[in-house]
């Protein structure tokens, strides 16, 4: 399994992603799951910062961003770096899943290997804000909205209730940063399928750039924050009314 | 659906379940999934309180609990209420699925109808510590231990972080009721399969007796909870450290 998620905030975007790849228990690697393109704003208006996320089969993730990297380097006016909007980079994107299952599902189905998979599509282009969809294995795709401002593929039910309860678009970019991460805390410890290292990338609004970083097993300030919240929840009971029974 | 925990702490025992049972998102219902016996200490050391929750097929759980009363209602020796430890409720509980299992599920199984379902069993019988059990379909069993001092059935995934984190046998019965109702609402906010009304027992170690409560709706208290839980996570944010990037 995996576990990714997008905040769509008003400051900008936060992306994060585990990194474990499995076949089975006993079968674990690390594969990056998290890729961003950007240019810089321009008078041509051609700037944007654009990032996917992937879940499900790998081999089938994998051609995708294979053939994204093609059509960039050949300028196709398709390609995410060329369309017009956000909307037409999640179109694309949906194009190529639909071209790579109907090529390789039907022998993976015949083997008895899911061939499913999701991508979360995030980033601006120069003229728009920035905007958060999540591409299904069928090509078919829905966006973020203000209601709910944020995607998650892959394990998503454990880290989802402290999304629920604290994000909006308002949440300033460095409490996006906590939340996501302890979101994702709360997945790693309850799924041995999700696993460190975690790759974390963010896009200020207007900035048409990322910022990344690679958290790891041993980063100090990331096992600080864990242990603290813990020690939160746990002062928070004393605080809450008390049901009388 | 359903989401029922059981905590065991050396204070005694907290359990909490929801009341929503459906067949499709268009037909949905209240039965309480929460079942409470006791008998005060006595010279003959023949005290106890006991309590099941049941996820899964209602007619098969159903049917679990009115084979319990019968065989209280004759004194049965391996019945609940005779029964010499909570080991042997469990395993009464056990045959009393093994059975009607058997009995129910081919019928249930060529009409593609799911019979699985899933008890907790958790008490305390004179002489002994609380103890709690998470009972099979297929009658098997496990036992809760210091190292993981609660059990979990239903839609369990929302709520197992804030447990995993907070949870000790050392939590004190207060704090333990506030966290089963929080790890409660993070489920409800997150699955409508999952609903209110709630009911709630509390068996203090040694009492032999249950403090029951259902909570509604409209529950000022319950209400005031939750609002203050997402205000509490908020404001934690801004106290935890800073991840740069």
């Amino acid at each position: 399994m995996t576990y990714c998620l997008a905040l769509n905030l008003n400051d900008g975007l936060v992306l994060l992603a585990d990194s474990r790849t499995n076949a089975g228990v006993d079968n674990i690697s690390t594969f990056g799951k998290l890729f961003t393109w950007s240019m810089p704003q321009s008078p041509e208006g051609n700037g944007r910062a654009i990032a996917l996320m992937m879940a499900g089969n790998l081999s089938i993730t994998q051609e995708i961003v294979n053939l994204i990297e093609e059509e960039n380097a050949r300028g196709d006016q398709f390609s995410i770096m060329q369309a017009p909007s956000m909307f037409r980079v999640a179109e694309r994107v949906g194009a190529l899943m639909s071209d790579v299952q109907g090529r390789r599902g039907p022998a993976l189905f015949n083997a008895g290997v899911a061939a499913g998979a999701s991508i979360i599509v995030a980033g601006q282009i120069q003229g728009d804000v920035t905007r958060v969809f999540l591409v299904y294995t069928e090509g078919n795709f829905i966006e973020a909205t203000a209601d709910t401002p944020f995607m998650q593929i892959g394990e998503a039910k454990y880290g989802k209730p402290i999304l629920d309860r604290t994000i909006t678009m308002a949440t300033p970019m460095n409490e996006g940063i906590t939340a996501a991460l302890l979101s994702m805390d709360a997945t790693l410890r309850s799924n041995l399928s999700v696993g460190m290292p975690l790759d974390m990338a963010v896009s200020s609004a207007g900035s048409f750039e990322w910022r990344s970083r690679r958290i790891g097993l041993n980063d100090a300030t990331y096992r600080d924050m864990s242990n603290r919240w813990s020690e939160h929840l746990r002062s928070g009971f004393k605080q809450m009314p008390l049901i009388e029974i």
